[in-house]
């Protein structure tokens, strides 16, 4: 059972470490010719796993078992970190851990440096570097990337977000015209993640429509979305993967066949033609390259900024 | 009007640059003491933007206006990005721009190093420290962290994201067992934007539950979570803050009003101590910080990868 948190504390406080501390837990033996990675940070970690993996995706030959350390310093404890490092050192190939980190308090940085691991530093060197162009200081306790920010910007994303699962799959026609994009596309082209992904990273109020059969009779776009047509992007695939996406949803169907995909990708990627709307095909595309696509493609990115206040 | 992508054609090919390309665009006049920041990538950018402002949040005193260039190389030119940069080195205070740069291509750094700005290499740096380490060499055409992972893993990000559109808001009881977490709190503690951060980033199932006035007569928790109270994290927050954050949806309604709130919030703390149920404050905390909390403690961060493949 993992203990409550005590909410009425200070912040860090009341972040009580879990009853398996992971500075504490027994690593599992590690498979041979893997490489121990630990993600270390005194906050989420959530850069350090972001910039870490991207430097370890070059590496495709290598194995890596992935740990994350998040919160080192408040809430998980630096002495029981080191020893987990040193203990993995010990084990298994004998080859050191590599260590990413993003650690901005010195005394910890220095303490993690004495551990039996390879330490990559992602932030400690730029900031040197940053200091020295811009003539100032770190103020290290004042940056906190991933912390709260200001009301407004959390007013603006939890909108995004609940205008998202709104509109969702051409659920709501309601204020669609407050809509910075409407996804279109066939069923299964990733409408519905990529719609995530914008509003809650970008704070954009997006919408997504679904192209059925019905909605290819006429010559132009499914009529709740045509005024908007400005702001329409599209998606495709191909036909190929879209079944094999289908088929996970309903094996075997009329609607998963290969025929059908095919016809129905055709008929979209028509449509968007005609109709003059940027498109992209996703079968190639994470998630997030989609999201900077069409970011770019429409212009986006300052866009949450200039937005005025409610 | 931006042109349509071409689908049919390779990845990079596909995205044709918008009429204005990022790269040519004129630089708006910069305010006195702003600092012009450009996030430059030949991928989406996201990693840079992610380091890159973690960083700058260190230096709060200062100004800065940023740009994101993404798809440096492919959708962007090379020379049109060197010569923003130089425009902008020359214009306003005279300070040269500084680049947060994630780009792989030795060519391309290298002409990014003749541009008149302070070229902040997030990547190259590190690469040869991994390397170094490794004994093997990166592999820059191989690695894309962004890019798009297994069918698998896209398909369970998919669920997710549709499993969290579902049980948002206690939407659906089905296939509530399914859940790997199931967030409870009164409205507008910030149950759905975390709900949303943990499925689209850790392909998690992830529930959302409210709890109203009608939840509380009883002892416990509300009667469809309660059979899963080990896999339920409450959320709570400020009675101030959850009024400010109210008063946005409601102006001037008593489900804003301080005293509701205070209720609200005192007897969702009473029942999460009672029923033993993990909880944290939104109060101070950012989505990010909530989600890298409820991992660490639910122990989840390795939950997915030991998913059995449907």
């Amino acid at each position: 059972m993992v203990p409550p948190f005590d909410a009425t504390a200070a912040p860090s406080a009341a972040m009580t470490p879990p009853a398996t501390s992971p500075g504490e837990r027994a690593e599992p033996g590690l498979v041979a010719g893997t490489r121990a990675v630990f993600f270390v940070s005194d906050s989420t970690g959530i850069t350090a796993e972001t910039l870490g993996s991207a430097l370890l995706a070059n590496f495709p030959g290598a194995r890596f078992e992935r740990h994350t350390i998040p919160f080192l310093g408040s809430v998980t404890a630096v002495d029981a970190v080191v020893a987990r490092l040193d203990r993995s050192a010990a084990q298994g190939t004998g080859d050191a851990p590599i260590v990413f980190a993003t650690v901005k308090d010195a005394g910890i940085r220095g303490r993690l440096a004495d551990a039996g691991a390879v330490v990559i530093d992602l932030l400690a060197g730029h900031l040197t570097e940053l200091e020295a162009e811009l003539g100032a200081t770190a103020e290290t306790r004042a940056g906190q990337y991933h912390g709260l920010g200001d009301l407004e910007q959390y007013f603006r994303r939890m909108r995004a977000v609940e205008f998202a699962i709104e509109h969702d799959d051409g659920q709501s026609g309601r204020d669609l015209a407050s809509a910075d994009v409407i996804i279109v596309a066939p069923s299964r082209c990733g409408k519905t993640p990529t719609t995530m992904y914008l509003a809650l990273h970008y704070g954009l109020l997006v919408a997504n429509y679904p192209l059925t059969d019905d909605d290819f009779p006429t010559d132009g776009l499914p009529r709740i979305v045509a005024p908007h047509a400005e702001r329409c992007f599209g998606l495709t695939t191909t036909a190929l993967r879209l079944s094999q996406v289908r088929h996970e949803r309903r094996p075997h169907s009329t609607y998963a066949s290969l025929a059908q995909c095919t016809l129905e990708i055709r008929r979209a990627e028509d449509l968007y033609r005609r109709t003059h709307i940027p498109f992209l095909s996703s079968a190639t595309r994470s998630v997030e390259e989609m999201s900077a696509v069409i970011l770019q493609s429409m212009n986006l990115r300052d866009r949450p900024r200039e937005r005025p206040t409610p």
